[in-house]
């Protein structure tokens, strides 16, 4: 067991979060100079933990049931500039220096391919 | 039953959409003109369709389990610019511009008043 995993989140900050039924809270993801929103992630208590600790956007996959940080595998890392809960305490956003594109399809934001209207 | 309810959402994007267990595809956002990211709703295919068709923000509240339309009440209404489907089907991006605050509490957005980070 790593040094990241030996203290939970910080209790005054968990007692505010609303979470789904599943444990998690969307995570908005926006580029702190572009302003673009970039992604959506999924974080559970101990995502936020380790993002909140380490700076780096961490997630939680509910595909794959595992923790991910954001450019382990790509290089396209995400240095977190700021982290806030929105009024109801069930939403996040993260505000970060996104290095490379942030999709995993290679475009820059995940929204960038698929205007409905 | 309105002319709103009697056309169900195009359904070559129902087939792109991803879902929720209970149905449901966060919705973020964001201010056309300034790029903040406002608040994060909940679309149902219905409450898409009616973004789509009415050009005005609509959700799923969760907890009260209705429709409503964003200024609807206060007035702040959110006029859509851009609804974007993300890569992999289960986040929708709203482009709006917002009338006055986007948040029920008065703030301009839901993320301004609690900085974890």
């Amino acid at each position: 067991m790593s040094s990241l995993d030996q203290t939970p989140l910080d209790p005054s900050i968990a007692a505010r979060l609303k979470r789904t039924a599943d444990g998690l809270v969307p995570a908005v993801v926006q580029d702190a100079s572009t302003r673009e929103v970039l992604m959506l992630g999924w974080m559970d208590d101990e995502a936020l933990r380790r993002t909140l600790t380490t700076g780096r956007g961490t997630y939680w996959s509910r595909s794959r049931e595992e923790y991910w940080v954001k450019g382990e595998t790509s290089g396209n890392v995400q240095h977190v500039r700021e982290v806030r809960l929105d009024c109801d305490g069930d939403t996040l956003l993260v505000v970060v220096d996104q290095h490379g594109a942030a999709c995993h399809t290679g475009e820059r934001t995940c929204f960038d391919a698929d205007r409905l209207l």
